[in-house]
């Protein structure tokens, strides 16, 4: 068995990240490449997250394969007092790929030694969701037409946030980008990521609100800040507001700069900003397709 | 964007109606027409009908299309704090079409006006369910031969049934129907209705029980008459009976007669119906796969 | 009509166990066999079970098919007071082929009396589950290579498993099975069982535990000690550890002796046993897809 699979964004070199992007790039020019024809895809969602499966099951529609699979453990018996392991054993039995999503860390790791067939983690806890990564990578490509030389600004809920720690990773990989991290310090960048980025000789600034040096900013990355992440709802609520993205602050803002969030958003992006051309998110969740397609035809060989 | 949708069954016009017709009778006649080949459809059921999602689902896999979504918004997480904007926005990035039910009336035209595909209403609220008129439509042109001249009883309740309103204002295109509405003073037919075919110069007879006249009935149209419609549950337990459909009742009925019903039905139509030619609501049921791949590929200009 | 249904396994005769042995030989040495091309199959799990629903959904994609239906009632509304009757006659009107899990004893039948089109039985109550037998004796006839002259050891709750009644019914097709019961008094193969195989001149033999009697099996069925089945609960925690299959106990076992299992296994196979190459119980998962690819080869005449 010579099965590949994506557990952490740290399994891929950056090598592989650059063809998962031209992967994307080719299935977004040609998006009719039946290449699973004939093969059946389990997507085994042990928690429910009817986004990431949707672009999944779209992914695997658009090459052609069959999906099995369940949406929610609780309404599956799968699970009833079965092992992970007899679970992924069984399943490895019937699927040629499984992507699984389950609410405990380490499950997606542990999934891939018990599995006879690739597996590929669609979030396991708050751990890892490297797909979500690579989409993001290939959203900054696609807008800023490089990797290389980004100064990303990362708002929001930086201490928890599993999507901006491993871009951060992934970023990392690439030459000269500068970090911009807007947070309350409650919810403030882990020191391990900033020691991190220190040990390579990489920039970062940390803010806790928005300032006029966004209009350096080529990508910004909003995330959600969530009441539950605060012990003292008193200091939720002197800075609910701090972290919304409006339209009017992207007035200086570089013309190519594009805002990301890799939603659902709530209210963090005020939805005057839509219609701005500098809103991404709703592109972005259409990169999510081709770069899933990509990680798929990677992993199983299928280009 | 010149995608189009059916929202309301006002939407379309009686060419549309009769084309609708005629694409259904193709489809029935030669169902192998795999005009969605790697297309993907999403159905979206926010709140659960599985009789309709297994009737579009069964449409879209006939022409050879992909399906993607949920089917009952309690077990997702699409929904979690998310705008349905938000929503259809996403989805209108994965799809090439939504088909979508929702508890709330004006949420699929909301959903149409913000979504880059067309968008299919199955069922907002007590508002409207297009697709259902469409195949009742169908069933009646299939069994009578015509739209003209149609005899058509409904019966049961008139006042909170968007299935009678909504065939009542499709009938009201073709020429010369009779309306022969049968229902307890509580769930008569509203006046709006009544007034609508007084300015068309259409007949229509009220009744509050079944009455030999339906020997000249071509098509009885039966729906649920329900404990919850009835302030009070005396009421209720004087007509319950009354609104029940046996078999000894259409010994003088016409011989080309057929009787129609949404489906599901509890008690309205007594099983003793079930094995006379005249009982026609599961070949309705059939005829809903037709008219549905009728519908999506007027929307989608694949015919 | 001359639709052709499983319900129960003594719907086939000896000579069809046979063909779909065969049958599911020829698929599993030749998967790719497009011949549900077009068509449309309805799962219909009126109660979860997930492991049998992405069996049979893994052999509907593989043979092309498409699939409608749903994974649990609760969450659906095809129920809502409306008759299994009406339920069957509607989805029949829609899919080319009903598989059904349903709790009621019966219901199964009942189904395949009112659909116009084959109904495979996937569990109905404690009735029976003939697709489950089928592999069963799939994968004894291929680790065993024969059917005949087998001897069979039946192991843990031999009076509820419907599973190990019907396996005993079908191997009672055969020349010469010797069968071998492990179990507690409480959870004995019940008489009519043991007075079937008197009948027919089968030998049997009865063990409250594991003996050196395993030297001589072909096969080990095991099963799962409920201790919901225990009328005193004291009863089941002095057997609870005496039907656990431990790998030290395989040690005089045939070489070719093979362990099944139906799963989800829960503690009555000791994970030290998954290694040694006599566990044959994934493996024996796989066969399910291959025997349910013949099955409905078999009822729908593709083949």
């Amino acid at each position: 068995m010579n099965a590949k699979n994506l557990i952490s964004i740290t399994d891929f070199s950056k090598e592989e990240y650059l063809r998962i992007m031209d992967l994307a790039a080719d299935f977004e020019a040609n998006p009719d490449q039946r290449l699973l024809d004939g093969k059946v895809v389990a997507t085994l969602f042990f928690e429910p997250s009817t986004r990431t499966r949707l672009s999944f099951e779209t992914a695997i529609n658009r090459l052609g394969g069959e999906i099995i699979g369940f949406t929610d453990s609780s309404s599956s018996s799968v699970t009833k007092g079965e092992t992970l392991h007899d679970t992924i054993k069984m399943v490895s039995n019937y699927a040629d790929l499984i992507v699984m999503r389950h609410p405990l860390e380490g499950s997606a790791r542990y999934a891939s030694e018990v599995s006879d067939v690739p597996v590929i983690n669609a979030g396991d806890g708050a751990n890892q969701h490297p797909t979500q990564t690579l989409l993001d990578l290939y959203s900054i490509v696609k807008t800023q037409d490089r990797l290389d030389d980004i100064n990303l600004f990362m708002v929001g809920d930086l201490k928890y946030g599993r999507t901006v720690h491993s871009l951060l990773m992934a970023m990392s990989h690439f030459n000269n980008p500068i970090f911009n991290f807007i947070a309350p310090p409650e919810l403030a960048m882990p020191n391990e990521y900033k020691l991190y980025l220190q040990s390579k000789g990489m920039r970062y600034f940390e803010h806790t609100e928005f300032t006029d040096i966004i209009s350096e900013a080529d990508i910004i990355y909003m995330t959600r800040v969530q009441k539950e992440r605060f012990p003292d709802p008193v200091d939720y609520e002197k800075v609910k507001n701090v972290y919304i993205l409006r339209n009017k602050m992207l007035k200086h803002t570089k013309d190519n700069m594009r805002i990301l969030h890799p939603l659902p958003r709530v209210n963090e992006i005020h939805t005057d900003v839509d219609s701005n051309p500098k809103a991404y998110y709703f592109d972005q969740a259409r990169n999510g397709v081709y770069t899933r397609m990509a990680i798929i035809a990677h992993l199983l060989n299928l280009k």
